[in-house]
């Protein structure tokens, strides 16, 4: 019992700090993006966080962890709408229990809402808010848990490796690995912002008749950069509360995995973009650290201290690149969320094969594999979602409206009205 | 040892996140009001902050859990100035116990000064700060310990329904249920906030000569948003810390309905205001994702989740028609502190006798009773200490200083010297 | 094993919480300072949460707690580069134990960062960024820990006034003491502090040619309020963590101690600058506020109640006249930060040997002999550093960098572009 309430307590702290995201989520967005858009960001995003939670109590919990039999769940496989605890409120014995039903459903719904959260940030000031909404209901309510039920839920991706005798029980496990979700959740985002990117086309201004990127200041650092400390304190119950106990070895290692990551990254894109760019940016910093963050998620129980800051510098010095790369491709990125969630998702979840207790060559295909098919399932997923609301409600919002910004137009609200502004 | 030590943690978990809340505050009445009334807004509530606790110390604590004998408390029994721990350092029977003193009286008085906090955002822009310095002392500490000590201290509405047998032994117990003060505290901010409007009138310019309500945008909507956020946040303790232990099912259960609560609020607001005003208000969703969270608060242990949900989603079309209402009347109440406060208090209170495991005939009488008999403590309590104040020192400043701000005149500072403003 | 995790469920939250800090210290710098230098401020505070975690996992956690014998510590003893946990990963027997190794790492990682976070504000608006993040480097990673291990590290101040039998046995343990770091940490800040805005001179326009000071406003009040709120919150950790366990009555005492130091510190300074210069000085409250709670850090295990509030108050008192003795000794401090960290962490630490359960002359003398040897070194340390930092590179940005802002010049970069700005 006093286990239980242990375990429960750090769930709920953790719980609590992966809800305190969404504010870190809120400012980094419309902190690196224009004063006259603001309101409509803000808007998305407390959408995604009522819209999600409610979507994964009418369904998207059942989704992902539908009570199956290992090994073949999550193709939608589905306990039914709305949720009723079991008979001891306990958590099933897929999850490593020790902690109530509620509680794990309120985790994972906070979970839930992020992918979405990442999108926004990818398509702000220009995507019409309720191609967004609708976007989001889908994503978050349909792709997001059919991805996770996967590996989290216990599916093919987690047992992918496994090998069992002849009457068929499991004599050794393996399979894709992902922590805390550097492809389940923040790659997930991240493909779809990619497509979201690339359905949508780039704002007005940001490529000049050259097709040379233009700088398009975000209108607040403060708030981003308190977004992004608001973030890595939500970090402490994205990764800490993923070991899903209060086991004392378990947490702090993997707060310390974290936390050095974090740095690390931060330090990396600092250096990287003063060597490259002979400027002390602040953006580049601050998305290194979130980078490096991204980058330790999927094994930050499995690195040591050493590991995690390697894993941490190389996100870094991706960061700086890859935000150039998607740059060169013609993306507009303006919170920089593919180079952040995107690639570093994808080198955190490789780096499971690379470093820590489970690196080798048959943990690193598993990896790729789960990349891969998650990858290809989100891309096409999202291609369809995007695709068919281009195609009948449209995406984008007019020349007009994304000259004047989003508020005036959707919310006939300022975000700042007391205050003077030069409109760009 | 351990149990208490578990329940301790919670319970100062809680206490902070419960401290939070006026960060959340301060940002979301700064947020929804002038710019040029900031520094007094925030000077407002960092004094509360300050001297909610210390009342609370001085005489409040002891006012409120008197330590008395069941059923005769909290007519003005007080143990007496300062607070001095038990020989055992822990919380008497009455408490649920499992934690300590310390902790208790920690937790109850950051509860303190959020009745004067809610008054604080409906008389923003025009009372003088003396005036409201003067009423907060008053109110957080006397009014709300009073209030207090008639449930949570264990006094007559706690002991309502109770039926003894011939010899006084209490052999069914009832009564006036308030899990976490959707009542006790909102409504009493709420209360206080009604009559703090009527008496000192609406801000000039909010009604024009044919009597039509104007909009005065809040200045700062980012911090609006980031402020309810942090409620939202500081609400996992506000609700999670009412269980007074970490017993696993109590606390996780009410966190989720919690979060429903809040989600469906904001949701019903949001669909309400777009129906009714074609338009997608921010301000709208997020005083709905206040109201449903007030609205849960007085049931959050009682209710299943769906009915967390539906609780929220009438609160969130309350609020929305609970400011027009409030327009309607001629009351400016520039954040909407009376229908998220009060109107929505009012509901919550009203919601134990139709949903959840207390619904019933006798149960929504002794919450009809509670509410009235608080209602009319608070109102007549607000209006003798308002008035008393308004014919002696002024509640309100003068128009030159409503027009010019209040910042200036009794302050001196500017709460953004750098940027230029446009006045209004 | 319950009672270790529980410890170290406490002990992570406390690690957030002090995390955390960081934001409420770039909020209040920035808040309290120029738009021109925003970016320049937030990098310098991004970099020290980087940096100073980095470098306290390269060598100064071991630095601090070399592992020694009790008494000898503390001379540059050096366990070695990066940290291997024990075998069974817990944290040695000098440290009240109950709690993990990484734990242990991080939250006095957490710490080590802050002492030149304090620094930070006092130099801000005219250092050179190099030269400050050269400043940063060797005082956190090299003079924080060597003091730490003084004490902290069960070094010589630790023993001070320990007795020992002819067999070299303790016979009876005293000391410095200083429970969470008015000194350790806060003036180990402040020393430096009071050196760097020596060498460096005052802000252009500080001090006019009769040299009286000149008000710079600044340009955010609102983030100021909610970097100081926030810092309060994370007091919560930083104080409730130095427990070093969960220990019910030890941990809420503190809580409560801190929390009412703070408030009584912040009515103190509101009621002195109110009669002193007849005006309500929001920034002065804060600053109050932040001195009791500095106030408080030395003891906060030991007081009562009641001297939690006294101490708080003097430290109030102390906040409105050390600001004014500070600008009387022509010292350009644009954030107040040796009156709050210097001043109020000497208050502190004194006020171990006048209240509480320590308090006597014998006690006061080793309160002394530690302000004194630890003010010394920091002083001679600090000067060295910058002195040497000075003749080389440069400490001060040019003049003309200095009246465009440091944004411009060393990012390029401007905090709030869509805004029309009065430069001054």
């Amino acid at each position: 019992m006093e286990m239980l309430t242990i375990n429960n307590v750090w769930m709920m702290v953790c719980t609590a700090l992966v809800f305190f995201m969404h504010l870190g989520f809120s400012f980094l967005e419309i902190g690196l993006t224009r004063q006259k858009n603001t309101i409509n960001i803000l808007f998305k995003n407390v959408f995604i966080i009522c819209v999600g939670l409610l979507l994964y109590y009418i369904g998207g919990f059942n989704l992902m962890y539908p009570g199956f039999e290992a090994g073949d769940a999550g193709f939608l496989k589905f306990a039914g709408f709305g949720i009723e605890a079991p008979a001891n409120g306990m958590t099933p014995e897929y999850a490593s229990a020790g902690y109530t039903w509620w509680t794990d459903f309120l985790f994972q719904g906070m979970f839930a809402a992020t992918a979405a959260t990442i999108v926004s940030g990818a398509v702000a000031e220009r995507i019409k808010l309720g191609a967004f909404m609708t976007f989001t209901v889908v994503y978050v309510g349909l792709i997001y848990p059919i991805v996770g039920a996967w590996k989290w839920g216990g599916g093919w991706l987690h047992t992918l490796g496994n090998k069992y005798n002849a009457a068929g029980e499991i004599i050794s496990e393996a399979g894709f690995y992902d922590f805390a979700g550097s492809t389940l959740v923040h790659s997930v985002g991240g493909w779809a912002a990619l497509v979201a990117v690339f359905l949508l086309g780039s704002r007005i201004g940001k490529f000049n008749a050259e097709g040379k990127p233009q700088a398009i200041p975000g209108h607040n650092i403060p708030l981003a950069t308190a977004g992004v400390l608001i973030l890595w304190l939500g970090w402490f119950g994205f990764n800490g509360g993923s070991v899903l106990s209060a086991d004392p070895a378990a947490t702090s290692l993997t707060l310390v995995t974290t936390c050095l990551a974090a740095a690390a990254g931060g330090i990396g894109a600092f250096i990287t973009s003063t060597v490259l760019y002979k400027n002390y940016d602040l953006t580049m910093f601050l998305n290194g650290i979130l980078g490096g963050l991204v980058g330790i998620t999927a094994g930050a129980d499995l690195m040591s201290p050493n590991e995690a800051v390697i894993i941490g510098i190389i996100a870094g010095v991706i960061i700086v690149l890859g935000v150039a790369l998607v740059d060169k491709l013609k993306l507009d990125d303006p919170v920089g969320a593919i180079a952040v969630h995107l690639i570093c998702g994808i080198w955190g979840t490789l780096a499971v094969g690379i470093f820590g207790t489970k690196a080798g060559g048959d943990q690193l295909l598993y990896q790729l594999t789960g990349i891969g098919a998650i990858g290809a399932f989100c891309l096409i997923s999202a291609f369809i979602i995007l695709f068919a609301i281009k195609k009948t409600v449209g995406l984008r919002v007019s020349e007009k409206e994304e000259i004047d910004g989003l508020d005036g137009h959707e919310h006939g609200m300022d975000a700042y009205p007391d205050f003077r502004t030069n409109e760009h």
